[in-house]
Formats: structure tokens, sequence, C-alpha cells
């Protein structure tokens, strides 16, 4: 909500400039990090060391998590150790490892200087892991148990452990060689009798992900199986972390908005809107209009090439950015719908034949469809002869049916070359689709108005 | 992984027809309950009833809430009362809720006479919530606890009913009217001493939506805050239910499809893609390209009208499709990155000043790169004469203008009158765009060339 945002920005500025910092503590300890966070940046950045310094340990950890790189930078920099040091000790190792991949390197060493050694080696080992995999996202901080432990037990072990751990919801029981046997939910603890062993109600339906998995892939799964956190193994199916919901539902909403941007053909940026510089959405846009703009050169070369012909029918011009629309989006409705059945894991490579069958039925019926409505608009309201509008409807379903393959098709083929098919798809689909409705328009005109 | 699915689909298939009846349990039981869904899509109907008889009744019911609406009638159809009781009894009231919405009349009669009193009146209760509101989506087997309570007795509440609540990892502290006062994690109680009361280590800092919020603001801000579950309170602020974060996962990954969808020009379908017939997809699809294609009658009067022009310079002709398609793609970029703003909260209509204002800016810095990379190409390429290559790249210049304007503008106002703005966008978008480039093209031509 910016303008709450707003609002309570104004108090706050005002607050600070009176010197009323027991009022702005008061203030700011009912409001929760994520709002605190979005609250900072729409304030002065040389207010920020002040407030951050009013707010409460946890909660000031906690808000540093939900801040944006740029002013997290700042209040590094106005720390003293001490207080880097108190902020670092507050953070999951996760959190720690996120905001150390977004910091310039004096930065990183002060992080790690300050951090205490064990966590300064957790961060250096997860800093390894492949960007966007499972392994640089998780966090090693989990509760684990051992299989000869009693429900008492276990809950002994959490009271003693637990507060350092990202969640306490769901525990893994490993083996001595630290492979995991088992999952127990903190449910199933509180509900077993105390003496009960853990390996009476751990749940052994075991689901996992290796370290090097992708992050959207991981986020899928938990999704998918409705868990609460997901456990990482590595190569020798040791467990070694667990990515947490919370976490997952972040990266599918980060997913979601990029494949968005590539099928609108804008290069995703991370930033919010109005944090993004003009020339960083221009450095984001501009390749592709540049691309797209310079591919149009076929349409424009076929254009030119039958030129005489048009010159002798001008009627058939005014319905060129009908087809290539028309064209355009049937292509794009086919290719939109794949890209997403791919991304939810309903359609692969080897569903190629089936997916193309279908787009064929599809696009007979829509271009049928449209043709007919056509062919009435144009001798009713537009009056032109019958064989100009057959010729016109004729184009109409062949562009359809081109669209609908090729729309169909390009993501998969994409896929298995190694491209991502969000990015291929549109800008290839509108050049190969406006190539051939023209090539198909001019070419039935010759032929049936022997225009040549 | 459909193909994972296809070959153990073959080997229950085959061992259904073997009659091991032993040996398909032994497996069935392995396989998390949304997998078993996703095998049952590939399994013929008839086999479903028996298949489902070998699953353990907890197991069962976790699978039936997972599986298409089509088969889940089937399986109610072919289940004798008891059966049928039984699976209702070990269904959450929201999952029972969502699969009454979807079920033929008879079937939601036979399901509601088998389902016990207390059961019955609360899904009649949830049915009478709006469609995706909190209160249609929200269960109401939550963990409430009173504040005179200790650690110990909340536990000991727990343990007593907490076999029956959707999650006991976040508990409610509520008043003698029902209100909330106080949320207490799972962690916060194990963690607290046995004899001290909860309101000493609740969370007071609440954060609530009402019955009649929208599930996609639910799902957003519990993956804002990073919560397990979001209380849901009445017009009174009487707490009535929760909202977990697996629904909210599957909310966000529905919300994102439909506005992918939409964006398409396409009417989102729930289906998965294979399951979806041609009609189906036909239905979805052809409703927008009629409309597109209909409304592109105004680019073809626009061309009509300046015809004799055109046909004394017919080079322009060429560039007709380089020109709609530039300006197509520039609209959609800023479309496409306002709407995924406003889905995220980052933008509101109050801010169209600012929206406008920056994307001016982006669009002239885009429009005059791209007309001078086309000036070079269209003077050293195609070689056309200076004049012509001017009029053309003004030309691009105000197509990418308006599209940019068009495109950021149509959004937030189709949002203000109360339409959404990813089905508005799009196919307005393109109309708008591709009428003013084509009015701007030969006005410029007009003007410059003395074309008229």
């Amino acid at each position: 909500m910016p303008e709450m945002n707003a609002n309570l920005a104004t108090t706050i500025s005002a607050l600070t400039g009176a010197k009323k910092y027991k009022t702005l503590r008061d203030i700011l300890v009912t409001i929760d990090p994520a709002d605190i966070a979005l609250l900072f940046n729409d304030l002065p950045m040389e207010m920020l060391p002040l407030l951050f310094r009013l707010l409460p340990k946890e909660q000031a950890a906690d808000t540093f998590v939900e801040m944006d790189s740029d002013p997290q930078e700042l209040l590094i920099r106005s720390f003293s150790d001490t207080e880097l040091k108190a902020v670092i000790d507050e953070l999951y190792v996760d959190d720690a490892v996120d905001i150390v991949e977004e910091m310039p390197a004096n930065v990183v060493k002060r992080i790690l200087q300050q951090a205490d050694p064990e966590t300064r080696k957790l961060i250096n080992e997860l800093l390894k892991y492949p960007d966007d995999s499972a392994g640089s996202i998780m966090t090693t901080e989990f509760v684990d148990l051992r299989p000869e432990m009693t429900a008492a037990e276990a809950i002994l072990r959490i009271q003693r452990t637990g507060i350092d751990k990202e969640t306490i919801n769901t525990c893994y029981v490993t083996d001595e060689s630290r492979r995991m046997i088992g999952i127990v939910s903190i449910r199933a603890l509180i509900l077993a009798r105390a003496e009960s062993p853990v390996t009476e109600f751990m749940q052994t339906n075991l689901i996992s992900v290796n370290t090097l998995e992708d992050q959207e892939t991981v986020a899928e799964k938990i999704r998918k199986y409705g868990l609460i956190a997901m456990p990482v193994v590595d190569g020798e199916e040791r467990l070694v972390g667990i990515v947490t919901v919370d976490d997952a539902m972040d990266i599918l909403q980060e997913e979601a908005a990029e494949d968005i941007a590539k099928m609108a053909a804008v290069t995703p940026t991370e930033e919010p809107y109005f944090k993004t510089s003009v020339f960083a959405l221009w450095k984001s846009r501009v390749p592709w209009l540049l691309f797209l703009m310079l591919s149009a050169t076929f349409t424009g070369m076929i254009i030119r090439s039958f030129e005489s012909a048009l010159s002798s029918l001008p009627v058939l011009i005014a319905y060129i950015p009908m087809l290539m629309d028309t064209g355009g989006n049937a292509g794009s409705q086919a290719s939109v719908t794949i890209i997403r059945g791919m991304a939810l894991g309903e359609i692969e490579f080897g569903d190629t034949i089936r997916v193309i069958w279908k787009e064929i039925r599809v696009a007979v019926v829509c271009g049928i469809t449209l043709a007919v409505c056509n062919f009435g608009k144009l001798m009713l309201l537009d009056r032109v002869a019958p064989l100009e509008a057959a010729v016109v409807c004729t184009t109409l379903i062949a562009a359809v049916f081109f669209a609908k393959l090729v729309g169909c098709s390009l993501p998969l083929f994409a896929r298995k070359i190694g491209f991502d098919p969000a990015v291929m798809a549109s800008p290839l689909l509108t050049t190969i689709v406006d190539a051939i409705s023209l090539l198909t328009y001019f070419k039935i005109a010759t032929v049936v108005l022997k225009m040549g």
C-alpha cells in the first residue's frame, strides 16, 4: 500500500526532525518488518541508520533481510563493527548469503570478518553453489534428530537448539552417515506419546531435491506436495540443508514475473518499477525492439517484391494489418499456452506430436470461424468483390493454421536445443508468422486474381 | 514428470489386470498423494474405484483432494454410503468445500447427507462466501487458545484437539468474544517455560484479512509477510478461519497463469492442456481473435482512405508491418510492466502522472535509438530516398511515443473503471496503437512528401 506508506513516511520524517525518538520507537515496534522495509524505501537514505538503531535486535535483523540492497549497503557502511556483528548474529545463514551476494567486495570482506568462524565457514560453503540452485538458496539451520531418540528427547533437542533454526515445523531424522531416513512433523511429535521412538511416527515417504536442482523446480515441488520445507541432499544423498516455503513463494512470484516480462519482449529487472531508472528501462526494452524492428526487414522485402502487383490491386493492402495481427495473435495464444504447460511440467518434448495434432485441429476450427465471419463482413460492410474476399479469407485460414503450428512447436524446440522458450518464442514467432502470412496472401492473390 | 507416470501407469495397469492387489498396495503406499492423483489421470477411469480402495484411509483422503473433479465425481458415484462417509470424515472442511463447489447437485446432496451434522453446517456456511474470497478458501479448523492458559495447558489443548486441525504450526489467542488478541507459533510454545502464560510470549503485531478479501490479495500478503497461515476475521473482527500457505501457493500459481493467459488474449481455463478438449480451446481463444480481427477494420479504413496517395508512392507500403509491429511491441512492453507492477501493489491509480512521465522519457530514448538505427538501415541497405527515410523514422519515434503512452495508461484507467487490466490492455492496445501509428505515418508522408 504505497499510499499508507507515504503518509506514515511523512509522520516518521516529522518525528525524526523533532527528535521524538521514544515515540518513533513506539510506532516502529508495532509494524511488521516487511512493512518497515517498504517504509524505508520512501524515506531519505540519511535517516535510515538512526531509525534502524531504534529497532529491537530481532526486529532489526528481520527488517534488514527484507530491505533492498542499496539501503542495506548504506546501513552496513554506517554500522560500527559491534553493530554489524549483532545483525549478522541474528541472521539465518541463507539470508546472510543472499545479502553477501549483492554487496561489493569490500563490504563482503567486512561482513565475513565480523561473522563468527562457524557462520563464516557456512556462508563460504553456500556461496560455492551455482546461482539459482537449491544449494544457493537453502539454509543449513534445520533440526536433525536421530532414530534412537524418543518423542520426549526430540522435543528436548528442539528446546535446546530450536531457537537458532529457521523452522522447527518439520524435523529430519538422519542416520550416522547423515543420510535422511525419515521426516517428523512437529504435529506428529506433539501428538506422540513421550516414550515412543521417533522411528514409530516418522514419515518415510521421503521427497528431497539435490543441491544442484534449479530453484524454480524446488519451489514448484514445494507447492505441488504442499510442504513447509524441502530437504536438500548432496551427491552422496547426505542431508545438507532445507528450503523453506516462504522462500519458495518468493521464487514462484519472481519466476512468474520473469516469464511475463520475457513474453512481452522485456529483459526482466529485479528492482520495483519506480526504483528502476529510465536508462535501466531503456536497456531492458530497446534490444528487443531493435531486434524485432530489423527482423521486420523480411516482411518489407516481401511487400516490395510484390509492389507492382499490389499497386494494380490496392484494395488488398488494406487487409495486410488485419492478416498480420490475427496471425500474430493466433500464434501467441498457442505459444503462451505451451510455454505455461511446460513451466507446470504438463508438457515436454516427447509430447510434440500430440501438441501439434491438437493445435492443428484448434487452428482449423478457429480459422474457419474467423474466415466465415470475415467473409460476411467483407461482402456486406466493405463491399469488396467476392473473389477478393475469398483471397483474404483463404489467407486468414492459412495464417491461423501456420501461426498455431509455429506457435506451438517453437517453444518445444527452443527448450530442446537449450534456449529459454519464453525468450525465444515471442520475437521469432512474430517474424516467422508475419512472413508466412504475407507470402501466402500474395501467392494466393497472384494465382486467384491473376495479379502477376 | 509425465513420462515417469506413463511407465508407472503401465505397471499399475498390468498388476491390476493380474489381480496382484497386495503388490499394488505395496507400491501405492510409497507414493505421495499428489503423485497418485497425477497417476490416476493416466489410468483408465474404470480402474480408479478398485485402486482407490487399496489405499489406507488417510492417504486415500489426501489423494482424493488432489484429484481433478471428473475422477472425483466418478469415485463418489462408485462409493457406498459408508465409503463416502469415511472419505468425508478425513477431509478438512475447506477441501470439502472445494470439492462440493465442482460437483453436480445430486452428488452434492449425497455428500452433505453423509457428512456429520457439524461438518454439514460448516460446509454450508463456507459455501455462502463469494467465489474467490478469503471466506470461501479458508478452513475453520485452527487451534484457538485463551489468554489465561499457560504454555503447558496450550500444548495439552493441541494434543487433545490438534489431530483435526489443518495446522498447529500457528495458534491463535482469542478473547471471550472470539476477537484475536495474539498469535503463538508452535516454536514459541515449545521454547517457553511450561508455566508461562501464553500472553507472555504471544505475538501481538497482528496481521489479518477480512472474509471478503480477494484470494489473490490474501495469498500475496502471506508471501509478503512470510506467514504459515493468515487469520481471517469477519465484519465484527471475530476470528472465523485461517488460510494456509499451501493454498496461498496454489492461488499465486493460478493467478499468474491467468494473467499470462489474458495477456496472450486467451480466456483462462483451469484444466491441464491435454485434458482440455479442442472445442474448449476453441472457445477460450476464438472470441479474442474475432474481436481483434474486427477491430482491425479501423486500420483497414485508414489505409483505404489513403489508397490513391499510397499507390503513387508504393515504397511506403513496405514499412507498414515494421511500424505496426514496433508500435505494438513498444506498447505491450509498457502495459505488461505496469500490469505486473499493479499486481504486486507497487503501482496504483494515484501514480498515473509519475508513470506517464517515466514512460515518456523511456519512449523518447527508445524511439530515438530505433529511428537512428533504422535511418542507417534505410539509407545503406534499402537505399530509399533520404526524405522517405525521414518520414519512416519520424513515424517510428511517434509510434513508440504513443504506444508507450497508451500502453502505460490503459491498465491504470481500466482498473479505475473496474475492468481487469490484463484483459483489457492487450486487445485494445493493439487496436489503438495500430490506428495511431498508421494515421501518423500517412499524415507525415502527406505533408512531407506532398503525397496528397
